[in-house]
């Protein structure tokens, strides 16, 4: 029976009402996914990603400094001006493992993602879709390969050429694949924090008060334990190990010649990789409730 | 003037005695490049590289053992079975690796060398001439591939599929790569040794004796500081780093699950690191005097 013109529900045209239905019906389709994601997303979860991310940002810092800076791998003009040898490795190399299916995984995010070669190589795997997709697309590699190139890496290399340029670039791309996944994987922190209380940052993201949510997603005791953990970390992995009895890793010892200063990793979280994780936390939430 | 028919010197005909010459000025030519060049090669470089090697390859089993097994990495029948994502994600990444000039480093030996691209992204660098011509080209590149898949690799990874193929592939290559330098520095180790005491190998050399000059490359004592110092790495790198004042990464703590299991680190050297490397060793000084 047609509905009266005189019911509320006549002010809807029948596609609209059947639009809204499907539209309903697939929201609580998607919500039941990103519940099911969820139960594998804890504040925990997050925690221990972070700490684990912690060592192999720290590896992969020492391993950059075995190398001297190699000022060539930077140059664009050895390649006719426009691309550094480390942009085009960097290119090539993400290309690869685009076909072997990297950024199939959303804790992963190319630097270059045009032009991608779909991941014709990987077998088949279906990854729990955890974010939010109106906020997931919260993207900063461009400021962190700016961070990278142009502020950190002299800090912790020597000056000098030793002509180790594909080893070279090689490291860094794993340092910034690692910072990368570190300060994106906020996405995730702030999915699971959301939803461990959703009514605290509700106010906040309706109003898109970016200084609220700042404040909310920050912890200064926190932060400052993760820093100076940072720091032990670059301590105990960068010391030179012998087999000493008295030489347990102490890393209060002050005879070690640390292969990375610990007081650049300190510094690396402190001015960059914390903060920067911040605003991808507060530009997933400003997109949470899209 | 002509030399007279009753001196020896006419037992040498002209070209002969001429080509005589190019040959001693040119090994004089040779020897001097190779005087220059091990004035940077010395028994203690040679220890030193060897020792921070160890650091590069504990850091790159516990990167490998942040992912499980996943067995689709390596089973051919992905991808039409003849290949498995491994190889090819070898093969390809190291192609954009020769580009970048990788190979160009004598150190440094590729897993798949045939059809690799020149290296034309390259900034050009001379690299020192150490090894000897002859005995460069030593190369035990399948057979640390074969340990590394069939023996090692279950060893220090935990059963399971998390989807992440081409990080997994990445580690592995990184693995590969540390170890295949590590296993391949042995000519360089016995280049150093033998410029160090011609005299004690040069016998055995001539007499083309394998047992001999393994004798005189094995030092019982010295491999086992190597083990155990390898195994203490693995404990101070692989351990959970805390702020607990009283946990200083304090190498016989029981509290600590490593990240990969010390004994597996000392058993690598013992059973495959130590023993290649003096493969190699030998096989490089059968051919010192070619």
């Amino acid at each position: 029976m047609a509905s009266s013109p005189t019911t509320p529900s006549s002010m809807f045209p029948r596609f609209l009402s059947f639009a809204y239905g499907v539209l309903i019906f697939s929201s609580f389709c998607h919500c039941r996914r990103l519940q099911d994601s969820l139960k594998g997303l804890t504040l925990d979860s997050v925690r221990d990603f972070l700490t684990r991310e912690e060592d192999t940002i720290v590896f992969s810092l020492i391993e950059r400094a075995k190398y001297p800076y190699n000022s060539p791998t930077y140059d664009p003009s050895y390649l006719h001006g426009k691309f550094s040898l480390v942009e085009i490795f960097v290119r090539e190399t993400q290309a690869v493992q685009a076909k072997a299916g990297r950024y199939q995984n959303p804790e992963e995010i190319p630097f270059f993602p045009n032009n991608l070669p779909l991941s014709t190589l990987a077998p088949p795997y279906k990854f729990p879709q955890v974010l939010y997709p109106a906020a997931a697309s919260v993207n900063v590699t461009k400021t962190i390969w700016t961070m990278y190139f142009n502020d950190l890496l002299s800090l912790f290399t020597t000056r000098g050429n030793d002509g180790n340029y594909a080893l070279t670039a090689a490291s860094d791309l794993v340092c910034l694949q690692a910072l990368s996944r570190r300060i994106h994987y906020g996405r995730f922190v702030a999915e699971a924090k959301y939803r461990d209380a959703p009514q605290d940052y509700n106010p906040a993201i309706r109003a898109q008060d970016k200084d609220a949510l700042m404040k909310l997603l920050t912890s200064e005791s926190q932060e400052e334990l993760v820093k100076r953990r940072v720091k032990k970390k670059a301590m105990v992995f960068g010391q030179d190990i012998t087999l000493d009895e008295n030489d347990t890793g102490d890393s209060n010892s002050n005879r070690t010649n640390y292969k990375v200063d610990p007081s650049i990793a300190y510094h690396l979280y402190g001015d960059w990789v914390i903060p920067l994780t911040k605003l991808v936390e507060v530009e997933y939430l400003l997109h949470r409730l899209d």
